[in-house]
């Protein structure tokens, strides 16, 4: 493999997000040449949707994507009413912000207001995520914004995400059609058999106007040992991820888009100088992927 | 559900090993009228095989498993052969112990002495696998000694099993032949959408004497939130798994073996009265599973 284009570097601002402001990463990113981010939606509310939009416009930063909606499940209709609402409000976010995408995290079982899940009803909850996300659609698809399905790690299944493989997120986006896609996520994704056979097939499958299934992906790395279920992710090349490998299946599947630096490490990188962060992503960037 | 047959409860020891040695637990067992046990190799080699033999005849009690052979991948010819020589004895043992099968996990990428992950090439760990499981089948078939595969949950991808769902065990079944199935546990299963479909084709496929490739059934549930990836597994009823669901699924595959409770809790079930454990496990047993 080619070292990637070093253009194609986007910074997923949940990788400093412990450090600095939203705004702090705008110019971060801009100081260090980094041309594109994904920012996260609690971020842009707390600096505020209209000045992020004119802070980009000002930096020329592109999104590669916006996180996120989802969370579709819920133990009633009001609960289910309720994320149907805020999901709109994300894609109108992603549109005012100019995303390529809004990434869906769609949720696990539904839970109480405390988050403690209320049922044990998986296959109900991946109908709730499969109805949630057919809605959304109609809400996103005459906006123009595409909707990414992020396949989470098994590990996620009960609290954050049931939709665990590609092979599911293909065939949610086989059913429920164009306007909807993938974001391909190595933390989650790489143990799977299947990887290559399924990022080939979200490749083949295109909607009727071109648009490719593929529409993000996401690097970082599995460190052994991994010390906490979330918050303890690697930088590229600091576990075992054959990160070039991947990267060779979504170019042989037609991805050209950008590649996302997403690492979520409380005690590693999160405690680190952020400028430090930044450079050490564009180097492995350079090195590792 | 009606409630399942209590004299299939099957106490896999690494549930109370903090507390007791295998003696102990041997007679913790009778003392409590659960009739079967799953012990693993360390603790029998602390006891004596011999010994361990001879305190099971005298109890009457039978083993559901033994844990473990598998560890297959090695950086060279010279880890693999130690692998190969070491699960020769675990064979041996499981035959002098009576154990109906012995447990595989099989093991992630190949590693250093210490432990530490030296490859990136899970395909290469996954093809070691295979052979591995191949060569001891030429020793453990003729010896009348069933080999399961255990599918562990991803998380483990990297340093325990790279073997990761039913799909992949089925197939490795498929393709090695007789003598070889599945250890089925629900930690390690339960988020798979395809789930029941592989449990269902484990089921169909039988071997030329009908014995079935459903060999163990493994039970303890996944907590929300979960603190350590090892060793923060729930007893049944305490978290999100739907016990009975999967259970009517083995069941409606034939299964009709042991159901093994085996937890790994360091911060709560390995800090209690070991008493307490088992009587939990039996009144876990009747009313979640």
């Amino acid at each position: 493999m080619t070292a990637p284009d070093p253009a194609l570097l986007s910074l997923n601002t949940a990788t400093v997000r412990a450090q600095w402001t939203l705004a702090q990463i705008i110019d971060g990113c801009a100081r260090h040449g980094i041309r594109r981010i994904s920012p996260w939606r609690d971020q842009v509310a707390k600096d505020g949707l209209q000045a992020t939009a004119a802070h980009l416009r000002a930096t020329g930063l592109e999104l590669s994507g916006y996180c996120r909606g989802g969370m579709f499940p819920a133990p009633d209709a009001a609960g289910r009413a309720a994320a149907r609402d805020d999901n709109r409000r994300a894609v109108d976010e992603a549109l005012t912000l100019g995303a390529p995408c809004l990434v869906l995290v769609v949720g696990g079982l539904p839970k109480d207001a405390a988050g403690t899940p209320v049922s044990k009803d998986l296959a109900g909850a991946r109908a709730m995520v499969r109805d949630g996300i057919a809605e959304l659609l109609d809400y996103a698809r005459p906006a123009g914004m595409p909707l990414a399905i992020e396949p989470l790690h098994p590990m996620y299944a009960a609290d954050r995400a049931c939709v665990n493989t590609m092979a599911h997120a293909n065939a949610l986006c086989d059913e429920l059609g164009d306007g909807l896609g993938i974001a391909v996520d190595v933390y989650h994704v790489w143990w799977d058999p299947d990887l290559a056979r399924e990022i080939e097939r979200a490749g083949r499958a295109r909607a009727a106007d071109g648009t490719s299934r593929l529409l993000a992906f996401h690097l970082c790395d599995w460190l052994v040992p991994t010390h906490d279920l979330l918050l303890d992710r690697g930088m590229m090349g600091d576990g075992v991820i054959d990160l070039p490998l991947i990267r060779s299946w979504m170019e042989a599947a037609g991805y050209r888009g950008a590649h996302e630096v997403e690492i979520f490490s409380a005690n590693h990188w999160w405690k680190r100088d952020p400028d430090e962060v930044l450079a050490t992503c564009k180097a492995r960037h350079a090195t590792a992927c």
